[in-house]
């Protein structure tokens, strides 16, 4: 078997965690719980499973200084620059164009940038498994993680028929449930969480676009012939911006009869706010959680990081978020989740895009 | 009846509003509940009292531009500032030294700088009447304010016999009492608040300072003779920091038996946390004090300064006092009053005089 090439989904721009994230440094280019960036932390595991020449990049031209320099391991010629976001169908499409071109027959595995996973010996077991799979059948292959509380933050893979030891077919995709659909997902036993993972052969996803999202395949077929020609760039800024905005997962995996999962156990998390950082962050004898210069007088339990040269002195609170970036300085309740993209919405409608 | 010579004491440096109470920007120069600086509420609240050329200023030689910046109407003969503090009872000798040798036999009435007064109509008239009094009678009248609950934070003044209706002598002056005892103050209905407002003969108090407090009494001659002359200002320096430090409670009233209580019932605080500021300020619908560029979702019960040019974000949080002053940063718990003092005492211990 030749070996899986791993693809980086690194384009997206997430208002999770403003006013640390922006525009100009989404999530992927953070480090919330340990000292690499997601990104970094991504493609140090990824090394395991594939060597730097079978690692590619698919991000946004936003992005491309901060990416070469954080990843300088990575091929240049691997690392590849949508000119407009067109959400993840597209951009597993321009991967799998390039793949194919250059290494026919192939078994890519998608991973996203910005999500952390623990054992990453179980990780990587379940992913070469997966790929063997990808390798010998037609099938669009899903990580699905064991899920080990009711989250009402991620997608959930509903499991069918075994096909072979751990590795089910899908019977559907369910969107973030509420809490009771949670916990009935959860009773069951045959939900898991997806995991934003898929392994299948580049060839195979071509046929499933071009099945599934004709006009992001057309966009792929214009493509193609220019693959590592001098013309490629031109063309990927030409035709890249026609593509429909489609997510692989509602385009692709939700219309599709060959999908299965494979069912893993190792701690995963997508890290979707401040409270799962701080959960996943080491923390101090006062359970704080402290970058910068911070001075703590009977204050536990709270997430504190300044950017900034700047003291913050916490005197008597619990449980608060405090993050200070300079220009702007958030104070959160740590179980308030959703409440930070309110922030971020209320300045979008001010158009206090400094702040953004 | 000569006018009233009021004298503000403005030479305090306090801890208790870190990080916007700095050694260069002390309390008596902060906004805390309104637009004006509660030196200048002091000193327009005297108006009532005294006219400019009436009014003294006793501070400190480090606010000395401040001062005469904030405070252009009073004239420039009446500001002094002390080379080194001294506490209360030097202070207070320093301005009735000069005040008897300009106006002999003069009553003064002297405030701090940083209280706030409510029924500025009943606040003079209380002041007036200690004035008639301490006109007439070779006494030092104080200002004891009836208490509204069992404050920990001030001294209290236990009242004895009735010298004319309003007017008692006192029997003991108590510190800072325990929660307890100040219940135990408050049934027994004889003890007052100490508003540390003063009045009495400049003649008077030097007298009650050659009894009590010798050392600070013979600074005072020799300051006496050159007063008004072109040599006071070296002979303050040289002489001012032979003083004893000492405060006039301790030193002086506590010593003394010509000493007077005027009961005193309009609306009085010390401003002593950022707690009282906050329940002293005008607040919005969400029971939010907000100054500077603030989103609040879900935030209520909040006191939130920036002086920087950032936006502060709340999410969920209440009752927090959040203070930004571009160097540095204090989130607190809002009924957390003692602790911020803390926070300046390590600074003190780590000398990081840069946030001092």
């Amino acid at each position: 078997m030749s070996e899986i090439k791993s693809v980086i989904m690194a384009g997206g721009i997430g208002a999770r965690f403003w006013p640390l994230s922006r525009r100009q440094n989404p999530k992927q280019f953070l480090s919330l719980t340990g000292d690499l960036s997601l990104i970094e932390e991504t493609a140090r595991r990824l090394q395991r499973l594939s060597k730097p020449e079978d690692i590619y990049i698919i991000s946004n031209h936003r992005y491309s200084e901060r990416l070469t320099a954080l990843l300088p391991g990575i091929p240049r010629d691997n690392i590849f620059f949508e000119p407009v976001q067109r959400n993840t169908a597209p951009c597993i499409g321009l991967a799998a164009t390039v793949i194919e071109q250059r290494h026919p027959g192939s078994v890519m595995a998608i991973f996203p940038s910005d999500h952390l996973i623990g054992n990453e010996r179980a990780f990587t077991g379940r992913i070469r498994e997966a790929a063997a799979i990808a390798g010998s059948r037609d099938v669009l292959m899903t990580i699905g993680v064991e899920p080990t509380r009711p989250e009402t933050g991620y997608g959930y893979i509903q499991l069918a028929g075994e096909i072979q030891p751990g590795c089910h077919q899908v019977r559907t995709f369910a969107e973030k449930p509420n809490l009771a659909t949670a916990q009935r997902f959860i009773s069951s036993g045959d939900f898991l969480w997806n995991s934003g993972i898929f392994v299948w052969r580049s060839s195979v996803f071509l046929q499933a676009l071009q099945q599934h999202l004709e006009d992001v395949y057309d966009v792929m077929t214009e493509l193609k012939p220019v693959v590592d020609t001098p013309e490629f760039e031109a063309q990927l800024q030409r035709v890249f911006p026609l593509s429909p905005s489609v997510s692989v997962d509602y385009g692709i995996l939700e219309q599709s009869r060959n999908v299965a999962v494979i069912r893993a156990k190792f701690p995963w998390s997508d890290v979707g706010s401040w409270q799962e950082a701080y959960l996943r962050s080491p923390k101090d004898q006062d359970q704080n959680v402290i970058q910068g210069e911070v001075i703590a007088v009977d204050a536990s339990g709270n997430y504190v990081r300044t950017e900034a040269q700047r003291l913050i002195a916490l005197v008597g609170v619990k449980d608060l978020v405090v993050i200070d970036t300079g220009d702007a300085l958030l104070v959160a309740r740590r179980d308030t989740v959703q409440d930070v993209s309110q922030i971020v919405n209320q300045l979008r409608e001010e158009e206090k895009d400094e702040y953004l």
